[in-house]
C-alpha cells in the first residue's frame, strides 16, 4: 500500500475541522514587552507562545503554516525556535507547512527540498517560488512523489499583495497571464490525489472564481485572508471544488490587542503568554466558524468547467 | 560623508582584483568521504574546507558569494558553518554575497531584509526574487539606501538555467519579455552609484549583449562560468559597461577531482583538506587569468546606446 503523501492528509484534515490554518508567522513584536521580558530570549519567548496556543487550538485548525523569515531574523537561536515550533506543530497533530517560498535550480533546489523535507527543518507541505522556471519544481515534486518522501508542495500561483499586478498579472503575448500560464503548467503537473497544490490569496472576487475553475483539481493555499484585508466569501470561493486551507496569522497572533478582557492586564503590564495564547485561541475558533459560515453558502460557479 | 555602500565596494574590489566571484557552495558530497570522516561533523569539514580555501586566495578573487541552500540542508549545524562562513569571508577581506533568493512581501520582506542584513547571517550584499512583485524589494532597497544599512541587493533578471524560458522569457502583450519589464524596473529603480545589481547568468551572447546595454548602469552577479557551462567570452559581454563579477563554485570547489598530482593520494584516501584547497585556489587563480583575458579583448557593442 503506498503511504498518503502530505497533501492527501492535509485536504482529510480540512475535511475533518474546517478550512482554517494558523499562522506562525511569530515575530516577537507582536508580544508585549513585559512578556518578552519575562522569557530568556525573543526566539525563546515566540517558541513558547506557539506551544500555548497549539495547545489551546483542539479542532479550530486544519494545520498550521509557519513563515520562516520571523525565525531567520533572529539567528540561529530563531531557527531553533523555528525546528521546535515545527515539532510542537506535529507533535499536535497537525500537519505543519513550512512558507518557506525556496526558489532555485538543479543541485540547488535538491538542497533546498532535502532542507526543508527532512532533518532538524522537515515539514510536511512547503511553498516554493516558480519564477526561474518549472525546473525549479522538479526536485520538490519528486520528493513529495517518492514513497518515502510524500510531502506537499505549494507552488505561488496568484498572491495577495498589490505588486502581483507587476509580473503575476501580466498579459501575454500568447494570450492570457503570467499567473494564467503557471496555473495551466500547475493543472498539467496534477492529478487527482497529487502532491501538488497552489497558493492562492483571497484578494479579488473575480480572480478567486476563475482561479478556482480552471484549477479545480488544485489544492488552495490561501493567505490574505484577516488581517491581509481579505474576506471570508472570496475565501469560499477558492474553497470550492478540490478545496484548500486559508490562512490567518496576525488575526490570532494578535487578537489580544483587541481583547476588551485583557485591557487591565495590558495597561499593568502583566499580560503573560497563557493570556495572550487564550485570545489567539479564541480567535482561531472564530475564524473557523466564520469561513465555515462563508462555506455553507451556495457556491456562484461560472458555467464553464474548466477555463484556463 | 555618506558611508559607502556594500555595492561600490564590491565594484571597487573587482577594479582591483578582477572579477571573479569564488562560490563558497560547498555541499559536503564534493569532499572526498575519507577527509569528510576526519572531521567532527559534514558541517564542520563544509566551514573547514572554506576557511582554508580563503587563506589561500589573496587577491584572486574579487568576493565570495555564499549558497545557503546548502548549509540550510544540513540543519541548525549547517547554518552555524553558514554563520562562520560569512564571518570567514569578512575576516579575510572580502565582501561576501549571500545568495538566498528570498522573495516576499511587507512585513515578511522586512524579517528577510533583517536576517542577511544584520546578526548572525549579516552579508554584504543578498540577491532576491522579483516574481511576487516590486512591492518585495523595497524592503531591501530601503535597508541597503540607509546610511546605517549601506547593503547591496542583486535581482533576478536571467538565470542560467533551461527553465528560463518558462516565465523569465515569456513575451509580453505589451512587448519585450518579462525580463525586459524587470530589467525597465531595474534601471529606473537605479542610478549610478546604486545599491542595486542585477543577476544576468552567462548563457547566451545575443541576451548577455542586449541586458548589457539595456542595464549599462547596473553591476551584474553573472553565475553559469564554468561547471555550469558558460564560456569566459560570453561573461566578458556581460563584463562590460558598468561590470559586474563572474561566479564560480564547483569549477573551484572541486578543482581537487581533475587534479593530476592528487590522483595517488584519492586513491589511497590520504587526500586531506589542505591539498583540496590548495586545488581549489589554483583554480581561482585560473578563472581569474581566464576571465581577465576575454574581458582584454574589445567589446562587441551594439550601435544602440540604451535598449529596454
Amino acid at each position: 500500500m503506498t503511504k498518503l503523501h502530505e497533501m492527501t492528509r492535509l485536504r482529510e484534515m480540512a475535511e475533518r475541522n474546517g478550512p482554517l490554518c494558523v499562522g506562525l508567522d511569530t515575530d516577537p513584536s507582536y508580544l508585549p514587552e513585559a512578556a518578552l521580558r519575562r522569557e530568556p530570549s525573543p526566539a525563546a519567548a515566540v517558541a513558547a507562545y506557539n506551544q500555548k496556543i497549539l495547545a489551546r487550538l483542539g479542532n479550530a485548525a486544519a494545520c498550521c503554516k509557519v513563515q520562516i523569515a520571523y525565525y531567520e531574523a533572529l539567528g540561529l537561536e530563531g531557527l531553533r525556535a523555528y525546528r521546535d515550533t515545527l515539532r510542537a506543530v506535529k507533535a499536535a497533530g497537525l500537519p505543519v507547512i513550512a512558507d518557506v517560498k525556496r526558489g532555485d535550480i538543479a543541485d540547488t533546489a535538491r538542497a533546498y527540498a532535502r532542507a526543508h523535507f527532512s532533518g532538524d527543518f522537515e515539514a510536511d507541505c512547503i511553498t516554493v517560488n516558480p519564477y526561474m522556471g518549472f525546473d525549479t519544481l522538479a526536485p520538490f515534486l519528486e520528493w513529495a512523489r517518492s514513497e518515502s518522501g510524500g510531502k506537499g508542495v505549494f507552488v505561488l500561483l496568484a498572491t495577495s499583495n498589490a505588486g502581483k499586478a507587476d509580473i503575476e498579472c501580466q498579459r501575454l503575448a500568447s494570450g492570457g497571464t503570467v499567473l494564467d500560464l503557471v496555473g495551466a503548467e500547475l493543472v498539467r503537473l496534477s492529478a487527482p490525489d497529487s502532491p501538488l497544490g497552489a497558493v492562492v490569496g483571497c484578494t479579488d472576487e473575480t480572480d478567486a472564481r476563475r482561479l478556482r475553475d480552471a484549477c479545480r483539481d488544485l489544492f488552495f493555499l490561501i493567505p490574505g485572508y484577516g488581517a491581509q484585508g481579505g474576506a471570508a466569501q472570496i475565501a469560499a470561493t477558492l474553497l470550492d471544488r478540490a478545496g484548500g486551507v486559508v490562512n490567518s496569522s496576525r488575526g490570532i497572533l494578535c487578537a489580544w490587542k483587541t481583547d476588551s478582557r485583557l485591557s487591565g492586564k495590558a495597561a499593568a503590564g502583566t499580560l503573560t503568554l497563557d493570556d495572550l495564547a487564550d485570545s489567539a485561541a479564541e480567535a482561531a475558533f472564530a475564524a473557523k466558524k466564520d469561513l465555515l459560515a462563508a462555506k455553507a453558502l451556495p457556491a456562484q460557479r461560472t458555467g464553464n468547467d474548466r477555463v484556463s
